[in-house]
């Protein structure tokens, strides 16, 4: 592809100079054509014989239009003549506008006529692009008409896109079938649209100041693809860009904060109750072990540590300082803590921006760009890294350790991060807060938890991205390493209102996250619970091999309720069965036992039916995943068949063949303990529900496809 | 509205005698008109002025074509002209073909020229009628054109629908804006386009040998309706209607089943571990206080109860068999059963309809329907009603009374059910098995739940409806006294194949299900946990008496979350807040509390902020409706909080201050223990989720509107 980028840029200094904000259509057009974006071809000629031969050369129908400063309304003045479908035609539409013309005004200055190819037929599509505050420049794609603007079918992919993205913009809107020709009508060009789509991505990343660019109507037809009106706006004063610090300095800043050899407590206290109190109690009963200094103007000790006026006065490096002073005092404590030239404040304090306080909150973030300290917070719980033992917090300590990092933007969404956790015993290596995101947000942490060994999953909840795009191009890379989930608040307009009365956070549009955080790679969760479910399964599940589910079911009911959730979820069960497949499990099962997918073994079966079926089921390299609905009986109590499961999946294990599986278990209140076990032993397993181990199995196939793990 | 159903019946008998299953253009002209639906007006006339004088009647634009039965290709003979626009066009026009059919067959036999009225402009839309085997007559609407045929917007109410049906129906669809007139075009006229809904719907109900109709398009515009195409299939040998029993031998039969005062166990038996012997043990141990018959070849007693033979020895009358033999045996106890006059029998045993038994399930049910004995099942695992503390079924005893109906078709969803109940402590009036439904369904149930003052919530898992259009019926009565609940499994293509493998069923077009269950006031559940989730909370939740909700949270984070689920669930929240109610709040929060509606009193508050703020949205005449968001401190602990809920919402209610109040819970576990206190003193609270508890609160909404309690 190549892009005339100084025929642009000559357009856009003289609008520049002109100062004005938007394009003119010949300026568009220059613009488009720069680009190898396809318009309508056009020309003026001053003659008949011209009129037709240029005509002829851009094929018909072309329109024909007066040129003339004197005449404004043309259509008026009879100087537009439309549907020329010959030479000959045109060669008399050129007299007969010029004629018209002079008719209409005796005196106007012709220049010509302009002669315009007409573009018709195939199908209206539109892309655009636009310009927003945390994802920067953004390319846009949609079908034409009346009804995509009522279904605001569009979707967006980050500028610029590659040309897969384009290709996949093709698929993401509702109506993507109407491109594949429907009703007999030839299916689009889709490599030259998608291509359409990629030279407009990379016009307006080449060109900032191009804030808003509208090609629409695009006429997208099977042999090509052709702008028939083209839109462009500009700002030649954007906002500066944000500060980014280099990523290799962020590992740096975050290892040193995340795992310290040593912490200070910024008004630490002896006094129970106090936040300083509690936050001192649970680096100590956390077991940390590396050194803890606690900071106070007049205690000689608390808690057994010796006590500092300044952490300047400490005689030793101090990595992490834990701030439990009022918001008043956190300036002069953050610049005592740049210059002992700590890596980061953990700003627990609130009575920042989030109580309106925006320039103690700016005053902050001076000190810490100064300093190179970086923040985390203000207005947070602070944080937990269980691998070194440490509650870094006010809440209580927490004690089951795994491979989960989890953050929240907010402090009550972190508590019930932690309760969840607690109650569901689920493994977690980090809980963080972000509370108002002074300084360090979700792309910091990613880029921290993707060289962290101990973290093999990443779960987020945020109300706003303040870096949209370095998130995404962070989240695009980690994403192919560690699952990255994120619980997006304010998806909703109201919710969008809740949350900037909350932290002065703007939500987005949702659908341009939605599309961005796919694009990135990053799974979305559509509530609290399925960030936690989601946080709690996906790690312990191994990745698919294969896009082939078989459901194992002893309860026909509930075979249709997980088939149900397939097909919500995004999953392929192997259908048809392979016949040899199929008589292989019909060996185990009753007679009227149903045949196919979902494998319903009935009701009455003894643990070894389910075995002998999942055993095949694990077996056979033609399935990838399995789902399990148990059906609770006296024959197979609920323990049984989850000991039973945890074996046959242990054994296959053993053989290499290790494949993901979940279960249902429908049944009187023993079945509980049977999912806790069976969860705990690998098989993520719900109780009186269907639909949440599917969930967590279509999150999983939905990351590893993004991941490229899986054959598209 | 008057039809002219002796036009129809002639138009309808010719197409029989001639044996066709269609019906040509100018019948199915005759059938609308007959029925008050427009269409274009048309003509056929012998001379040029006669052709001139109709179109000037008809106005302009006309086409007009040759009516000859010799010209079968009418274009190709030149034999068509469209866009007529005067009457001398049209005169001319008609010498035109009349000269041109000439020309192309000299000898053609030409019967005149026909001259229809062209039309054209507003908005293309459909309106269609099939028959349904479960619903019988439907009426469709959609938008016309490709799009809609990619987007399926699509839909459907039972026929005759009434006008508000109708109307309701322009709204239902995706695109609804766009009869609301967008672009600048004009809004169509509702009350035509609903009128023409009608008169479909109508036509269809009067002639069930209407098969199946479209207009196709319709065009619709600010001053009319006209259907430019209609297509009629007839089909003159329906299936004969099902027998269906009236409701008031129904109430009777069902009120003996349920409320038995003696029952007879058929296969009861001493041996443990044997059905016939759970299910003696669980009518002893679970309290029942009517009689019971064990009925054994040989035995002479039965855990305490003297056996007899056959029931026909039973010296006494007996209202329920509960069976628990082989299914081969079933047949000739049954015949006994009915000799004996015995009201219903439960059919726990398998091995009919769901092994391809089918002859075995008819049998049976010949045998019920001769000597009108009730038949539940087969292959259930029985039923549950507290009330009488019977337990007619070979699982678990249950123990919580309540107000609840539960019923499933599948045994699996059943124990799920017996097992959730429980685990949570739902208060349950009955849980019913309804298996192969060989007779006894959802709608004999919805008889029986309306008149037993012990329910006062219906919850139904159905993989299909045998009767879906007697269950609608009688659902949109019962729906207005009673919440109806329904999970209708087989929801997808994949769910629905799993479902037919099941049981036989073969599930109807989920929009059709969607529409018809909504149609008649039932909440349809989207998930086996949302099925039971809504059980439980919506016969505690007092009924709303407006719209208007306030979110009240100590968690901003949780505030952003609840508003997002408003929106999911088609809550409004109060907005903006009035300024004295606003200031009210105020009052109450700090400073930096957010104002407006999420109310954020900000997370360190006392328990006081939140009893002062949740009395005053209680007392507050302008609020329906309060949910709340709870942020575990220390300063606030959760069982503190959870008893200051219940205090100050037991004190307003004392006051006639009754609303539905719901509690979204973010903390550390003790959370749980806060949430089952509120749960179960009137506030459907859940930990670690702000979703499930709107849910309940939508259904609860939803739920009220249509039973006519909220203004619309």
């Amino acid at each position: 592809m190549s892009y005339d980028k100084a025929k642009v840029r000559k357009v856009l200094d003289a609008v520049k100079a002109a100062k004005r904000d938007s394009l003119t259509a010949p300026e568009g057009r220059e613009v488009c054509e720069a680009y190898g974006i396809a318009v309508p071809k056009e020309g003026v000629v001053t003659s008949a014989a011209e009129a037709s031969k240029l005509a002829s050369s851009m094929g018909f129908p072309v329109v024909m239009k007066i040129v003339s400063p004197d005449i404004l309304h043309k259509t008026e003045a009879g100087g537009v003549i439309v549907g020329l479908k010959s030479a000959d035609e045109a060669a008399t539409a050129y007299d007969t506008i010029v004629a018209n013309a002079k008719k209409y005004k005796a005196d106007a200055n012709i220049l010509g006529v302009q002669v315009q190819q007409m573009v018709k037929g195939g199908q209206e599509v539109i892309v655009g692009a636009i310009s927003d505050d945390s994802f920067g420049k953004l390319v846009a794609f949609g079908l034409g008409g009346v009804l995509v603007e009522v279904l605001k079918d569009v979707t967006f992919r980050l500028a610029p896109a590659t040309n897969e993205d384009a290709l996949s913009m093709l698929d993401s809107i509702q109506a993507a079938d109407v491109l594949k020709g429907v009703r007999g009508s030839e299916p689009v060009n889709r490599e030259v649209l998608a291509d359409t789509i990629v030279r407009v991505s990379q016009l307006v990343s080449d060109f900032p100041e191009i804030s808003e660019l509208d090609l629409n109507p695009v006429f997208a037809s099977a042999s090509g693809a052709i702008a028939a009106d083209v839109r462009i706006l500009v700002n030649f004063s954007p906002k500066p860009a944000r500060f980014r610090p280099e990523e290799k300095d962020v590992v740096t800043s975050m290892n040193r904060i995340m795992r310290p050899k040593s912490v200070a407590v910024v008004g630490a206290s002896n006094e129970s109750g106090k936040i300083g109190n509690s936050v001192m109690k649970n680096l100590i009963n956390g077991g940390y072990q590396g050194k803890i200094y606690p900071i106070h103007p007049k205690e000689a000790e608390i808690l057994g540590h010796k006590a500092y006026k300044s952490v300047k006065d400490v005689p030793d490096e101090i990595d992490t300082a834990v701030f439990a002073v009022p918001a008043p005092l956190c300036a002069a404590a953050l610049k005592e803590c740049g210059e002992k030239k700590i890596a980061g404040a953990i700003l627990i304090p609130s009575g920042f921006g989030e109580t309106g306080n925006i320039e103690g909150q700016e005053e902050l973030q001076r000190i810490g760009h100064e300093y190179n300290i970086r923040l985390m917070g203000p207005n947070i719980y602070g944080f937990y890294y269980t691998p070194s033992n440490l509650c870094a917090t006010f809440c209580t300590a927490y004690d089951y350790k795994g491979s989960t990092a989890l953050s929240s933007q907010s402090g009550g969404i972190g508590m019930a991060i932690i309760g969840y956790s607690r109650s569901a015993r689920m493994g977690v290596s980090a809980i963080v807060g972000l509370g108002n995101k002074s300084d360090i947000d979700e792309d910091d942490l990613l880029l921290f938890f993707e060289q962290d060994d101990n973290t093999k999953v990443i779960a987020q909840h945020a109300e706003d991205l303040k870096d949209g795009r370095a998130f995404a191009e962070v989240a695009k890379r980690v994403s192919r390493k560690k699952p990255v989930i994120m619980l997006k608040a304010g998806r909703t307009a109201m919710g969008a209102a809740a949350a900037s009365s909350h932290t002065g956070a703007v939500a987005g549009t949702d659908r341009i996250y939605d599309d961005v955080l796919r694009q990135s790679g990053v799974v979305r969760a559509k509530s609290l619970r399925q960030l936690l479910d989601f946080a709690r399964g996906i790690p312990i599940l191994p990745t698919p091999k294969g896009e082939n589910v078989v459901i194992i079911t002893g309860a026909g009911g509930s075979g249709v309720l997980l088939s149900d959730a397939c097909v919500d979820n995004g999953l392929k069960l192997l259908k048809p069965m392979p016949d040899d497949l199929d008589k292989a499990f019909r060996k185990f099962i009753p007679p009227f036992g149903a045949a196919g997918n979902p494998v319903d073994i009935t009701g009455g079966q003894p643990p070894q039916t389910y075995v002998e079926t999942v055993r095949l089921g694990l077996d056979d390299d033609r399935v990838h995943a399995l789902i399990l609905g148990y059906w609770h009986t006296i024959i197979t109590p609920p323990m049984v068949f989850a000991r039973n499961m945890v074996e046959v999946v242990n054994e296959m294990k053993a053989k290499g063949k290790v494949k993901p599986v979940v279960a249902s278990l429908a049944g009187d209140v023993e079945v509980e303990e049977a999912a806790q076990y069976l969860y705990e032993n690998g098989i993520p397993a719900y109780a009186y529900s269907t639909e949440i181990p599917v969930e967590i199995l279509g999150a999983k196939y939905q990351w590893a496809r993004a991941a490229g793990l899986l054959p598209k």
